[in-house]
């Protein structure tokens, strides 16, 4: 399997070898190390909906080291989180898992339709920290996504001359799309897209939906027959649309759900050739044996052991 | 009681030594030294409410030099002011008491919904004048919260590097928070989530009541029957939304009130495992005497002393 | 025709030898190599107008390397795109075609009257990607043009203190223009002229239609009797705008059209004393031979070959 | 006499030699050297109002030099002036009289109710001009303030870091005050008090005026009984509102006015602890002869030998 | 005549010499070289009008190198130019004729009310290119006033650092001001003193006409009895405005008109104590030899050998 992972670094060829190096850290970590899958562990809810929210169903999450524990127990690639929660471990934990830092935050105490985040760390936080990437969110659809792009260019400029590896969360929201839009096809496949131009070395985007958005990327959709009926062949079309499959694209778990569709969803992401998940709520809000089970699971899956 | 103050400083383990010494510096001076409590003498008022309004009620406080000799004489642990008050006394006072300069301020003669204080001082300011810690207002729920993290951000990355302690006012307020809001517990352990996550080494944030704002929080604290009915309940509350009690947390002591309140309020606080007060306008707006008494008491009561 | 060459470097006399090797280098690569000519192969439109719109008619071109060997293969002066798609290919194709990374783009899930690009690259990304040339668009006549000019200003600044040639889309849009008065010959030739006077070694513009948009400017053309009926009239009016055709003016092919009519527009542009084409959609949104053939015979206009 | 001197040093302790330096200059310079009083010539107007309605009825102060000649020959402490004008006389003058460089300016061919002057000049341009001090204004009450407050602040640090001292008109004007809120006692001394907070050594604010203009400091004003009902009072309360009196406190003479009432301001600037003067209209408005008589008695008055 | 270049050179004492060596070289070219008077040939039409308004009538004027020659040929003191037409000939007529770099300019693609130009070029690119000097142009009465006035500051600061000359275009414009009140002659004088007290060496206004815009001023004018009935009284009154004199002040010729007024007008500059002026389109829109006949008249009347 060691052979994946070269030939998905072989796509990364005009980065520095410290980046390669990471993102070799993130493949070949945990269960599914060597595989080119990943399952990835984000914890950014205390922040983006509120601590109670986030932790109160299942309480052990109020601390910050129960994550770290967690993502190394059930086998992940990786963990992300922002600034204060890999602060509170980043030492206790050091070279136990690679840490993806998250770069900026939003929170709901403050929201709006047209939604830009805040910065709230720095490439060099994420150096002192021991981290192995840098994530960051955008929202293609924002009137901020400017804003967004520039804060991300400059830096991914400066992350990949550090030799980090550099993550983008890719989620169309804002005033001129429709709440349907956010996870049309066209769109998902349009912010996967944008997030690659970028330079991003992994992208994350939501499972997108038949639904198509744009009129004039309708037309051609039609027209072109592209094929979008099944979500397996949705995630296909992501993964073409992100340099034909020559970038790292992950889908996320979104709000906690029936396991079973969780499953369901992993078995389409690894049909239409997805890289794997990110899944936050759907493991650090159950109890921790469960979690395990779940995430267990969900790797057997992407490393093809479960049908 | 020396144990406490180093199992405190093991919950900043990726803080370099500079930094651990300055917040070993706030918990091991005055009459709290050792216990892991602290009481913390704040004099922005003058900045932030102006002169007579804050002074004229106990004139000896136009004086600068007056709140460090206080904060000395009642055994505070660290005294707080914006630049102008430590530039008149840090060279008089050098080394008798921990100084934290709070770095942005607001005044009442331009008010807005959604605030946003005027930074007023630099982390080389708090290099020059020999202070622990820099102090910093965010205003959770202003439309203004990006510009206030990012100043953060920018400050706690310089503090940090240069090892300083890094103090956090979370204050929710704007537009979109009712006035119930400011104070709501869900609101506040929000406010208290949002500072740790952002890096703060200390976070003060205001009492909470029992009032639920957010309707999306509101449905999680019924269902997972969080316990805030009474106040040492909601002080556990934001201290388990605090990175579970993995963060130093005090509160504010907010305008002047009946000493019993007060008392009240310090025995919640202790009850709920808070971490001491900020108390300003209740110890500088009296007689020297009645203040050293009154701060007295407060402290015993968290030194367990007075019950 | 080494001698055309050296005569169009001789405008460009107050550069550094490394800006005129870059210049040389688009010049002297391909099958119009030596001819003065040029024909560049751009591909942003996954980032301009979406994969599916993009990539779906030759799908091929969702991956990255496809551009450079196309580019290559059809003996082209140099490929441009943005950040991603030139990442994903430059340490492939090293020294095999001169490239120019485009520094800002634009994405249609959200739009505005008044454009403003994001920037989405570097000089120091051009020059860890071994690119001859940074590209950079401006929209004269949006309520952003301030910005968009500073930011040219400083990027090329950087560019030719780095050696780098600088290549400038610049294309009219905004809210006081009308539809038709994005290609009046009176406002191309202006833009042709701001791209000048603000530095640009190699010009970008669409081919003009005869309308004239400007009250004030209208005058003059008809006073001072000013050609502009033939398109090779016009061709050479925007030449003659950009300091009397001392500086590369090149015209872009625009949507997708009749093979016919792009040769027709070619002859003009030769005609007229242009300096060659930017042809992107008619090149890739074809099968690779076809796109092959029809830039041969482009170029058989552009060298004399075809008449 | 040069103890008082040393005394008003005394209460700038934080700072360095080099700024404690140009404080004493300012203190040891003209007639008043040694009694801790100043009286300063600032000649701004013809920024801020325009040249005819700041010189023609004196043209002789059409020329820069004038001014440097009047403040040296007049006795003033020092000399206040806007770039330009410090220019054209700094080197024929060199080392006469201390000077201060004015750091922003307004005018009014563009006028705002929230005003927020340009920043004309910087901490270097007072180097090079050999300057003992940088001045600055800001309008407490604009809803600019925070641009103003933090321009002062980063000015600040660095004149300090170069041992300068620094000078702060504080004006309150702005959309929330009203026109007799300006001079209102309780909003001078909070802009006394801000200015002080800021980091101000000199500050400079108008008489003020019996008004009381905020609510919540009217009720403070008199259930404490402040005194504020003669000139005196209420010089003595905006001395007791900066520090306690340990900032050097000076105050404008305003527009031209009799000399009557002028010299009785400048009795009630004495006799309340006010440290002096600017006073520029009343100065280079008439003739020199005139005014040196004018400052002459004016400067008795500081000095005591005039009742 | 030399006398007078070093009196000249005496009101900027406080300069470098490097900026005394750069005034010296625009005054000591040309066929004026000596005299103290200048005429200066400024071509940024192409940018702010567009190329066929500016250059259509004279053909020859769309080649960049034209006007480096004409100024040449008739003897100018300096030519100025945006970046790319100084770009296009500095290496060809390097050291031939003091150049002056235009470091703002603005298009009317994209018109406003309130003027705020785009910065096109840097201290730096006027080093690169062996300039004497830069130019730059303010708006007083623009509601982005400050945002010019800064930049300013910060060019002028780094251009007398690096010993060039700084040249300013103050045109009052804007929505307070009415379409007289740009000329008339209490504004163009205030404009005059603002570039003054801005550290301007060299200030460009237009000739200003008996109009009062002002109330406050318009009584000062009256009550002072300011003589401004004739232009040589208006232009006398400017150059007081500019610091007594002692700061050089030329005037544009503006659009194109009889040559008789252009004469007149020189004469009245001259009378008026005025040091020359700027002529741009009045010289490079007709044939070159009646362009030297033309100028060769203004720099006889300025030289005083033609009556």
């Amino acid at each position: 399997m060691a052979d994946r992972v070269q030939e998905i670094l072989s796509w990364y060829s005009s980065d520095n070898a410290g980046t390669k190096t990471n993102i070799a850290r993130l493949l070949r970590h945990g269960k599914l190390a060597g595989t080119g899958k990943l399952v990835i562990l984000p914890v950014d809810q205390g922040f983006e909906h509120g601590p109670a929210r986030s932790f109160a169903s299942n309480p052990g999450g109020y601390n910050p080291l129960y994550h770290f524990q967690l993502a190394i127990d059930a086998g992940c690639n990786a963990y992300a989180a922002p600034l204060g929660f890999l602060e509170a471990g980043a030492a206790e934990f050091a070279g136990r898992i690679p840490l993806i830092l998250k770069l900026n935050n939003h929170d709901v105490l403050h929201d709006e339709k047209d939604p830009l985040p805040s910065v709230t760390g720095s490439v060099n936080d994420a150096l002192r920290l021991g981290c192995s990437a840098v994530g960051f969110t955008i929202y293609p659809g924002s009137s901020h996504c400017n804003t967004m792009y520039q804060q991300l260019r400059e830096i991914a400029e400066k992350a990949k001359d550090c030799g980090l590896a550099v993550v983008v969360w890719s989620y169309p929201r804002g005033s001129e799309l429709s709440k349907e839009g956010e996870t049309a096809i066209d769109v998902v496949a349009y912010a996967a897209q944008i997030a690659a131009q970028l330079g991003a070395h992994v992208i994350k985007v939501k499972l997108p939906t038949a639904h198509l958005e744009q009129a004039a990327a309708k037309k051609v959709y039609e027209s072109a027959k592209i094929p979008i009926a099944t979500l397996a062949e949705r995630v296909r079309h992501v993964v073409q649309s992100s340099f034909d499959g020559r970038r790292i694209v992950i889908f996320s778990g979104g709000a906690k759900s029936e396991d079973a569709n969780v499953f369901e969803e992993a078995r389409a992401i690894r049909e239409g050739g997805g890289f794997g998940s990110i899944i936050g709520r759907n493991s650090f809000q159950r109890p921790k044996a469960e979690a395990m089970k779940f995430l267990n699971t969900i790797m057997g899956i992407y490393a093809g052991e479960i049908q």
